[in-house]
C-alpha cells in the first residue's frame, strides 16, 4: 500500500454548484468484466464476482490515494488516476464538487488481463461520486461517463448494469451515445477464468484486427451473436456454438499463443471458451465447473483459475 | 385451380419399407416468413400469420396435384412441384411409401416477395408427410431436411418451429447440419409487412453482396443481432436500433427501389423496417399498429399491407 497527497485542483469535482459537506464517504465495491464472450466483438460484455472495492471520502482540501493489491506502486497515485478522474468527472456531471477527497481502492481485479480493470476503475470512481451526491445520475448516465473513458461500452456497461449485456454505439453529427441492456441469463450458467501471469495490451492486440473481412465471417458472426443471447437466456447447450467468432479471435492470435491453445483446448472438450476481451485471460461460461484435469493442467502451467459468479452491477456498500 | 396427373413414380416416397394404405388424408396449415429482420443475415427468421394449406391424400397410383391461390398457373403441377418433392422426401425420410399421393395446395402466401414461399411449400410437404406416418420425424429432422431444399434455415426453421428462431449451419468434412432454436418473443410485438405487386429474385439480389466488408460492419452487424435478440425477447424498445444493419440491405437498395424508399420512411417515423429477405416486401416490427397515413400512402402506391400475428409451425389441421 502507499499513499500520496497531491495538489489536486482547489475544488474537486464542479465548482459552479453544491459543495459537499467534509466528513461524507461511500464505499463501493465494483465488478470485473469480460468483453466480446467470442461473437459479440465491442459488444457483449459479461460483469464477474471478483471485485475492487473503492472509497470515497470528502476532506478539507487536496487528493489523497492509497492503491493496494492489484496496480499498487503501478498505476500513478495522482489526480491522473483513473479512478480519481471518474470520481471528478462524476461530481461534474451531477454539477457537485468536494473541496477535497481521499481515496481508497482495494483492488483485485488483475490489470492489463482482458478483465476491464480499467472501465471497473471508472465505473467505481463514477458510482462512488454518485453516492456522494445522492444518487443523482442514472444507470444510463454512469454508462455514458463510464463508457467516454473507454472510447467503448462493452466493459463498462457490464460492470454498472451487471449480468451480461449488449452494448451499441449511436453516433450522430454532435455526439457519440453509449447504449446498452442487460439481457436474461440462464442462473445455472457460471463462469471460470483462466488468468496468465502474463499482461496484454489491448491497443497492441487491436492493431492486429483487419480492415476488412468475408461477408461470409461477418454474416457468421452476426448469427452466432444472435445465437448468444437466446443460449445465455435459455439454451446453454447452444453455449459452445454460439461463441464461435470469426472476427478477432484468430487475427489476434498469433499475439496470443497460449491463450490460443487452452482455448482450442477447451472448446475440443465442448467447453465454451473465448479469449476475454483483447486477452490474454481464457473465459469459459457454462453449467458444469472446469473438468479437474483441465483446471489441474492449467495451474501446473501458471494460470490461476477462477470460478466466478455472474455478478451484479457495481453498488455501494456502506455510506456515511 | 388446376388439376394433372402426372406419372409419377410407381411408389412415391420409399419403396423398401412400410406402404401407407389408400385413403389417408392429411392437411396442414404452413406459414409464411421472413428472414433476415435486418441484422440476422441468413440466421434470424419470423414465421408470420399468413398460411398456405395443403392437403395430401394417399390415392392408388400416380400423382395428382391441385394448385389454386398464389402460384396457381405459375409453378410446375408435377413430380418437380416443390410440395411434391418434399412430400416425397418426407416419406422417403420416414422410410415409407405410398402407392400415389394426391396433393391439393390453396396458398395464401405471395411467390417470390421475401416471404420464404418456397420453404413453406417444402415445410409443409414434409409436414404432411410427416402426419401421414404418424409424426415419425422430429421437428430437428424437419428443419433439416426442409433447409435441404432452400440451402439455408432461416425461412424454413421458422416455418417449422414457428415464433422467430435464430438459426446456423454446421459444415464438418461429411456432413451439413442445419441448426435452429426458437427464441422468447414479446407477446405485445406484432408485424406489418407491406407487400408489392412486383416480383424479386433472391439469386439476383444475392448477387449484389460484395466478397468483403469492413470489419466496423461486420462489428455493428453483430452488436445488432445480439441486441435483435434481446429486443424482441424483453426490450421492443430497442427494435429499432436492432434491425440496423450494414451487411445486405443497402448492397441490395439499387435493386430495391421502393423498398428502400419505404425502409427510409418508415424508420424515419421511428418504425423497425426491414426488408424481408431478399425482398421486395417490407417487414416493419413493433407493438403498435402502423400509422394510418402510412398505411393509406402504401395503399395508395399499389402496396398490400397485412398485418400478421407471429405464427406458431406448421401443424396438422385435420387427418384421417
Amino acid at each position: 500500500m502507499s499513499a500520496v497527497s497531491g495538489a489536486g485542483p482547489e475544488v474537486f469535482g464542479s465548482s459552479g454548484g453544491r459543495i459537499l459537506p467534509v466528513g461524507r464517504s461511500v464505499t463501493v465495491e465494483v465488478p470485473a468484466s469480460s468483453a466480446n464472450l467470442g461473437p459479440g466483438f465491442d459488444a457483449l460484455g459479461v460483469a464477474l464476482g471478483l471485485y475492487d472495492t473503492i472509497t470515497v471520502t470528502t476532506i478539507a482540501s487536496g487528493l489523497e490515494l492509497e492503491v493496494s493489491g492489484e496496480g499498487a506502486g503501478q498505476v500513478p497515485e495522482d489526480a491522473s488516476h483513473l479512478v480519481a478522474k471518474a470520481v471528478e468527472a462524476g461530481l461534474r456531471a451531477g454539477g457537485t464538487g468536494a473541496p477535497g477527497v481521499r481515496i481508497t481502492c482495494t483492488n483485485a481485479i488483475p490489470h492489463s488481463r482482458g478483465l476491464g480493470s480499467s472501465a471497473s476503475a471508472a465505473v467505481g470512481g463514477l458510482v462512488a461520486a454518485n453516492g456522494l451526491m445522492g444518487q443523482v445520475l442514472t444507470d444510463e448516465h454512469l454508462v455514458q461517463l463510464a463508457s467516454e473513458f473507454e472510447g467503448h461500452p462493452d466493459n463498462a456497461a457490464a460492470s454498472v448494469l451487471g449480468g451480461v449485456v449488449v452494448s451499441w454505439t449511436e453516433r450522430s453529427a454532435t455526439a457519440v451515445t453509449y447504449r446498452a441492456v442487460r439481457m436474461e441469463v440462464d442462473p445455472t450458467i457460471v463462469a471460470t477464468v483462466l488468468v496468465p501471469s502474463e499482461t496484454s495490451s489491448t491497443a497492441q492486440t487491436r492493431g492486429l484486427l483487419p480492415e476488412t473481412v468475408p461477408h461470409e465471417d461477418a454474416a457468421f458472426n452476426a448469427s452466432r451473436a444472435a445465437l448468444m443471447s437466446v443460449a445465455l437466456a435459455a439454451h446453454p447447450e447452444f453455449l459452445l456454438a454460439a461463441t464461435e467468432d470469426r472476427l478477432h479471435q484468430s487475427y489476434r492470435a498469433p499475439a496470443l499463443v497460449g491463450t490460443t491453445e487452452w482455448i482450442a483446448r477447451l472448446r475440443g472438450r465442448g467447453l465454451a471458451a473465448t479469449v476475454s476481451g483483447a486477452g490474454p485471460t481464457v473465459l469459459v461460461l457454462g453449467t458444469t465447473p472446469l473438468p479437474t484435469d483441465l483446471r489441474a493442467d492449467a495451474e501446473a502451467q501458471g494460470w490461476q483459475v477462477l470460478d466466478l459468479e455472474i455478478a451484479e452491477g457495481a453498488r455501494v456498500l456502506a455510506e456515511q
